[in-house]
């Protein structure tokens, strides 16, 4: 078990010094050997966790998209009606902004190497189909309870993860260009309410 | 007049060039050499030209851009009520991802660059922000109508944006995970309606 334990701290310590690396110096400039003089471990503990420089920053990506997964599971659980659901959810837009904001170079350096991959592409583009399906699930248990219209799940799933993504982009990508803080919740507000006139509008 | 025409060629004939070598080559290992070679024009029509290969991507992306927005401007003098023009626009996230799908691995690399130097980051942020000041003025026009509800104009701006942004940016990085076609369309449907059940839900 101490041995056990001990490995995984020194995992820990590895990734925590990766992510440090990458913040200050960037994906592409940053070493393994930097990553280890940081975490104080050898070369021989780096490649006994990991296989490369990507795998670290893959398990790095992982551990925070779980962190947003963990978020959708706890409100998921609560057995709130799903518009509340859903505005509970839209949260998760400023966890990805606080997290992210100041990081997409480091992301784009990853993204450039990953397009050459297709099998760490392949990791990078499954969280968007986890959350469509997660999302798809709370609309049918809406659409079952009576709290949502009676609309296609999927189509719904898609609106609200495109919602979520395009948000969290464009504030990543221009922080100072509006205001991002609140801005999913009252989206979300709006989705549910809708953008049409009530009735039928006649030039 | 002639010499304007004949400038006017060459320039043309250097970005038809520069975006065949992007595609087949990559943006990074394309030079302005290449691009010259495949344009048949000399480095000093080039340079005459453009200031870099950076400055190439610039007005090839601010083509494509330009396009997005004559479709948005021929949309908005066509005097129909705000949801139909909503509708129509709809087309427009087709159109990115016509032009975009396959293209990502030269957007990220051209990124890549654009992230460490703040005046191209700029240039690359603005289209968003001009979207949704469009889009802005097309819900205000809605609302003033009543063809849409008395929703804030820049949240709503914001909604739509996002929602195109989204649907676009996982079509193009996932162009298999789902059917794209039609879905910016059935979107805006969506968000006309709204999600809410018309009654308030009581569990």
């Amino acid at each position: 078990l101490t041995q056990q334990l001990r490995s995984l701290e020194t995992q820990a310590r590895i990734l925590a010094a990766a992510a440090d690396c990458f913040t200050h110096t960037g994906y592409d400039a940053t070493g393994v050997a930097e990553i280890c003089a940081r975490a104080g471990v050898s070369k021989g503990a780096f490649y006994h966790h990991f296989a490369s420089k990507q795998a670290v920053f893959l398990a790095l990506f992982n551990a925070w998209i779980a962190d947003l997964e963990a978020v959708m599971q706890s409100v998921r659980t609560t057995d709130k009606p799903a518009p509340e659901q859903l505005l509970a959810l839209a949260g998760m837009v400023q966890q990805v902004l606080d997290a992210a904001t100041g990081q997409l170079p480091i992301f784009v350096e990853f993204w450039r190497q990953a397009t050459k991959e297709p099998d760490v592409w392949q990791v990078t583009i499954e969280p968007y189909r986890r959350f469509r399906t997660a999302f798809a699930s709370l609309v049918s248990e809406g659409v079952a309870e009576g709290s949502l219209r009676p609309v296609n799940p999927e189509l719904a799933a898609h609106v609200l993860v495109s919602l979520g993504v395009g948000l969290a982009l464009q504030g990543v990508l221009d922080p100072d260009g509006a205001e991002w803080r609140g801005a999913a919740d009252q989206a979300i507000q709006l989705l549910l309410t809708g953008l049409g006139a009530e009735k039928a509008y006649e030039p």
